[in-house]
């Protein structure tokens, strides 16, 4: 056995003195006044690091002081409460070993180096501070969406990536094939697509374990250059049986809620991280959400607001406001930042700008969607209540040609449905909002989006 | 709000009389002697049933005395408990309502229907007791997962689905385009595939985090018509730093142990209804399992004992046993039923026939793989040391020609490398040891093979 290290986790976790410990890990930062020299030690296992003193009268002064930024290394010493000093204990070095030194060409050098530039070299990123902090929050907020959906009785559905199905029925969709001259009567024997959301087949599952929920890899083939586009991303699909919008609602400001506080409670070293160097605000901004209750409003109403905000000569960059248009995020963000100041569910939107599964309400005009809108971001939930009348989703299905293929999702209509809802979060996005994290392609170990496939 | 009802799991938690209380389910039986019904209740929260029960009597005994199976329904009453009786409790019917009914083609019937029959009406057959309860055991092994990684500190990577690189070498993949004419400058602008293993990928992260692992989806796009192969399944890839092949198995074993036992406690009705009607003796393989420490056999060992068995007489469908041979599933099954009578680590291969980034052994001829070996199954685990020297790695790389792509992936080992295992888990094939289950179309929510792309 090789590991018999202690992990600086641990030592963070109970701070006391320690004799002849073994710690392992990468340097750093190494540094010494030609007296002493110290170690800057992360071994990956908490944001924090370990400093490690080592002394000129030692032996192995010479070599230590030659360690690499970026070598990984073996040291036993004792660790030192220092109650005096920024952190709370140092160890005190009687052995090295480098275990791997860093050739010369170490694209990570102490200069300061740009998002832009590590996404080029995302292998190593994580060995910087930032995506130490951004992956290990992303590790810690997938088990969150674990908890949150099991503690409350949702079954986990691992949906097909691989698709005959395409839910939105816009949004283009990669081709999976094995034989690029015969794309159809392939593999499959029929066009396979890869998955743009799971929701349809979750249904299913809901209609059978009553609370469902997928989280997986979807996709989508558009060029969107943008900070808020990849091509492959996670997204959480909860789906509710014999539930309307409100307990939609009630179950997503429930999620919400308990996932940006299981994230401020665990990572409170991140946090601090992203609030000091990435995004000074982020945490009163996650605060004033868990401290707000989320306000619901139509979204004709929304729209009269809007348009009564052009009249009283608020400058939109799209100061077209009218019934039956689709909010830009300029358009959301003023209503949860200066109108509700607080999260917003909108409620109830025109038919004809949302998917065809949404119910439609008794006015003949709107459906039972919802956006959730936050300060400082605009959407980051959608959901609806689902069509549960087979004769109103064919019609609506006929009408857009979907009707071929689907006829199983229809049928769930007819044997035995009930009112059910459900709704989608985007995880890199909601990540992306937790952390502060500007880009998309920075949320994501291996970001891809259209023309970048390095890896 | 629609949601007032108490489900089926919370009656069960805590079994005491309740006055009027509302349940909503699905119909699985509905019979009536003239003078009193009884409906069986599912709605999904549990594996069990409710009882409903109600009299002639009652105004609306000839309405509910209607309800089909399959109906969604709601139900209003008195919990009774019933000392005397096989279920704890029942509930005595006040008045009823018929959310959904069940059209006359309803394809799942009381007659029983073949597992062949149930996997082409993949959306329907949740409501079955075999696949309430296998998808239910699904969902809760993989929330086993990630506790156990996260509770030792392992950091979640979501590694990409799409992918420049092919982990394996061998195995055929799946493309990716949005242009059949053009499946190269395409999208990415060169070859993109579907994954067939995070392992490249996540052990950067391991460079970084020490522990990581991944758990995904991942495919294989061979026309391979067997139980136990799906062109797109789940894996879990954990990878570990500073860590040789002992402390590979030491992993390997406490989670295979962890998860066995994560399930048993979970989910005590579902494992016994796999003993009763699935897989009798079961549960009697999984405790031995647990109750039993892993062992550890040198490949070469194992040859030897198998050549022998062959001298004594014992017949396998393929009796030419040598060194070298890549061994089938009646001589690991022979080693770990026969030989050591319970789970196996079998170690140290020959290079020739196992991955080029395992880590070759100072003898030249084999390097630091493992395999578990199970009782009933045989290899449920495949693992190795990683090969960290730059040099030996990449005369390896070259010499079979997969460098091109992968310097980012030798570069590790220039960089700050070191010693660092891992293994690989089929998570499916896991969930069929588990559960008992024989085709592993059987534990996937809507299974994808060769030619069968209904969904």
């Amino acid at each position: 056995m090789q590991d018999k290290a202690i992990s600086i986790r641990e030592l963070y976790a109970e701070p006391k003195e320690r004799k002849d410990i073994i710690v392992e890990g990468w340097v750093r930062n190494n540094r010494n006044s030609g007296k002493v020299g110290f170690v800057t030690l992360h071994d990956g296992t908490c944001f924090k690091n370990l400093q490690i003193v080592y002394s000129a009268d030692s032996p192995f002064f010479a070599e230590v002081a030659k360690y690499k930024m970026g070598s990984a290394v073996e040291f036993h010493g004792d660790l030192v409460l220092t109650p005096n000093m920024p952190q709370p204990f140092e160890l005190h070095l009687s052995s090295a070993k480098l275990l791997g030194d860093v050739a010369d060409d170490y694209p990570l050098q102490k200069k300061k180096t740009s998002f832009e530039f590590l996404r080029d070299e995302a292998y190593l990123r994580p060995r910087t501070n930032t995506f130490d902090a951004v992956f290990r929050v992303r590790s810690v907020l997938a088990l969150g969406v674990h908890t949150f959906f099991q503690d409350r009785g949702f079954v986990y559905v691992h949906t097909p990536e691989i698709t005959a199905n395409d839910a939105e029925g816009a949004g283009q969709t990669f081709t999976v094939i094995t034989n690029a001259k015969d794309p159809i009567n392939d593999f499959y024997g029929r066009r396979a697509s890869l998955t743009v959301s799971g929701q349809l087949h979750v249904e299913a599952f809901a209609m059978a374990f009553k609370d469902v929920y997928t989280f997986g890899p979807t996709f989508r083939a558009e060029k969107s250059n943008t900070p808020r586009h990849a091509s492959e991303f996670w997204m959480i699909e909860p789906e509710l049986a014999f539930a309307d919008l409100d307990d939609d609602m009630e179950c997503i400001e429930s999620c919400i809620k308990f996932l940006i506080r299981w994230v401020m409670e665990r990572c409170p070293d991140e946090m601090d991280f992203f609030e000091r160097w990435i995004a000074p605000g982020v945490k009163t901004k996650l605060q004033h959400v868990l401290d707000t209750p989320f306000r619901k409003m139509e979204y004709t109403e929304g729209i009269r607001i809007l348009q009564d905000a052009v009249k009283n000569g608020h400058k939109f960059d799209n100061n077209n406001i009218y019934w039956g248009m689709d909010l830009q995020s300029e358009h959301e963000r003023y209503l949860t930042e200066q109108v509700v100041k607080g999260p917003l569910f909108l409620i109830n939107y025109p038919k004809e700008i949302k998917a065809f599964y949404m119910r439609e309400n008794d006015d003949g005009k709107t459906v039972a969607a919802v956006d959730l809108l936050v300060p400082g971001e605009g959407e980051i939930v959608g959901g609806s209540q689902r069509e549960e009348r087979y004769d109103i989703l064919k019609a609506k299905m006929d009408k857009i040609g979907n009707t071929k293929g689907l006829e199983w999702y229809l049928n769930l209509r007819k044997y035995g449905g009930c009112i059910h809802s459900g709704f989608g979060i985007g995880f890199d996005r909601l990540l992306m909002y937790i952390t502060g994290i500007s880009n998309i392609r920075d949320t994501e170990p291996y970001p891809r989006t259209s023309s970048a496939l390095k890896y």
